[in-house]
């Protein structure tokens, strides 16, 4: 078994509860209240600057050059593919771009990137990868169910958003990260692996509540 | 008035709740139920070696000897002094040291170390230090609050960390950062002190969060 | 007087000298062995792998999504114009792509790469910037000035590249680089100043020296 | 055959060529001209600054808690004892200290302290070992070497200094980087283990560029 499968299998309960949480489901039904989206846009906005940031540390990590390039790749495609959707769903919305930019993280926007760039400084470009792989690979997944859906892509405001995600390109980055992360693997110890596969696990959670603060239109408790 | 004032100022919603906090008086008055100081315990020694990493960064950012100097000393107390009272601790309460390094860290515990690290490694050492402030200055607040409750210092389990957080030692912790930042802030923008504040606003939040996680003794919403 | 050209003055003997250096003047007039352009080529194909690294770093230091997304434009014009154009030479020269990747590189370019890296590690978005601006700048005043050179653009082995680095799109980053560190400049005190003047400067010295060990092929002292 | 011992085998060469150097024999023997030492413990003042950092980062990288306290310890070691050799020296040779902190590093020291700070940068707690154990280990033993000559040890000026590094405080350091390297070596692949070894063969190379540059008193070739 591929130390991806492992990973995969060992946070599948996890998973499930993204798949099947009425955020995500709300969006492939097209029931999900549209200020629920629109807080989410404004917090994956946010999200999605220090997620590019890990992509950066990627290519700044990177043993080889292919490493460098491929991480460089996937900061391009962040920057300006992945962010681009948001900024033109924003306009759509009424939101501008000034405001999509001036948006106060919540706590778990904080959380999860503060999370994702500490285990990528502490550790080597497999823990990187670890962190950032529950957003790339569970979006992937997520697209490709949600597409499934009868008319979960032609829906006014989220059918962008299923086929973006559900498409081959953002796919091709998941699938460069696990397989990267798998060659990675095959050099390391059990106890590196364990570490390795609680900060999946753990970005994984977060990943998770994510769509539920996103849900809930989530706000600090102290002000 | 100086950058330390006006911050402090800024948080002062935030940390009035904390130091109202159930946990916080709890400890105060030693009505806070053993299991949730037991939580407490574990899961802030996991978030101290985070904290000293960051410690540790101080070291490596700092533009001048005698900072580095003051962090590589606020290292040491924190490695020795202020983890070595969980230690003790621990055995009092009965539980093991290895016990205590493998706690598995709640949501909240990582969220907050990340940002810390996060924040550190973007930015410059005025950010580290706002990062890190909140827990330094806040628990010496808390500390020298506390130990004025009568009993407070005296207790027979937490009269020893009272005592500690409402020492000079641990104090002059506080106050030396204070004054770095202050001297730091001096020759930065409007813009800058902007971002480095709500740094220090954020990691306050994450303080407050704390206190509520472990009196709750909250784990993840998913595993 | 901006701060760009305050750095640009305080280092024109040593730029001076890079200009009319053997090896630069042996590009522009066609008279370099090609021996020494071989070993060139080598050398700063290494040395470009962390000078992207560094342009990396500054997609994860920068301090807003313009500045991340100019590090990023960077990065990518790097890893693919710059270094194809050492990898299109290196075919022609019968160095292959794993060769030139192979290089051990010399005490130079060791030296020059790390410390950009370090600086770039220990200081802010400004203090990195003035760490790779010496490259990017005089190799577009060097490109320049060599292109006015009658036949120096058309030379068999020397003309592309005398064209490449006199390009508007290598310029272009240079001048976005210029920019972005005089408005960093602007609320920073003159201490800070300072500091960023001795790395634009230490690393105009390593440019020197890297000119200088590749015309003479330098070797370790020690092996 | 540990690891240690691979590479300190493989970098015999380099050591000899440092251990015979006229610099360091002259240290000795106490034949070395006393202006040499002074720009030597200026330089390696600055140098030592670095050193401390790349020991800071340690503690920042460490995957556990006892090396995390190893490299605080190690950090406090640089700071404390190494460093107050030197400006207890420096006193002696009519060097204030403002001066000493001030010094202008020479291209040797600047490189040799980029190189190691980048390597730790990019890679793991095993890289930023291989690139200060040559300093750590080939001092250790130098003085103890130097400490058999008789009456090195008394000598006026240069007794001291081989008493320091010829003190099992000073080896315990350098015995504890061997150990923990040894320990993390053993979960390496061969090409890993490459990478590392040439890390240390590279800094093993700077260190005795290093006595090269303190004995010729070497400036830059361009200021």
């Amino acid at each position: 078994m591929t130390f991806s499968k492992r990973i995969r299998e060992r946070a599948d309960s996890i998973w499930a509860a993204s798949h099947q949480h009425p955020f995500v489901q709300g969006i492939g039904h097209g029931t999900l209240p549209l200020d629920s989206f629109k807080y989410y846009m404004r917090q994956d906005y946010k999200y999605l600057i220090d997620y590019a940031r890990v992509m950066a540390l990627g290519s700044v990590l990177a043993p080889d050059l292919n490493t460098m390039s491929g991480f460089a790749k996937a900061l391009d495609e962040t920057l300006n593919t992945e962010m681009e959707l948001h900024r033109s769903y924003a306009a759509r919305l009424g939101i501008s771009r000034q405001e999509l930019e001036e948006t106060v993280p919540g706590p778990v926007t904080l959380a999860y990137s503060g999370v994702m760039m500490a285990e990528a400084q502490k550790g080597s470009i497999a823990e990187l990868i670890a962190s950032i792989l529950p957003c790339a690979w569970s979006y992937y997944e997520i697209g490709t169910e949600l597409a499934k859906i009868p008319g979960a892509t032609e829906h006014e405001y989220y059918g962008e958003w299923v086929k973006m995600y559900a498409s081959k390109e953002f796919g091709a980055i998941a699938e460069w990260l696990i397989e990267t992360l798998d060659g990675l693997a095959e050099s390391k110890s059990e106890e590196e692996l364990n570490r390795i596969e609680q900060i999946f696990l753990n970005t994984s959670r977060y990943e998770y509540m994510f769509w539920d603060m996103a849900y809930h239109q989530q706000s600090w408790p102290v002000e």
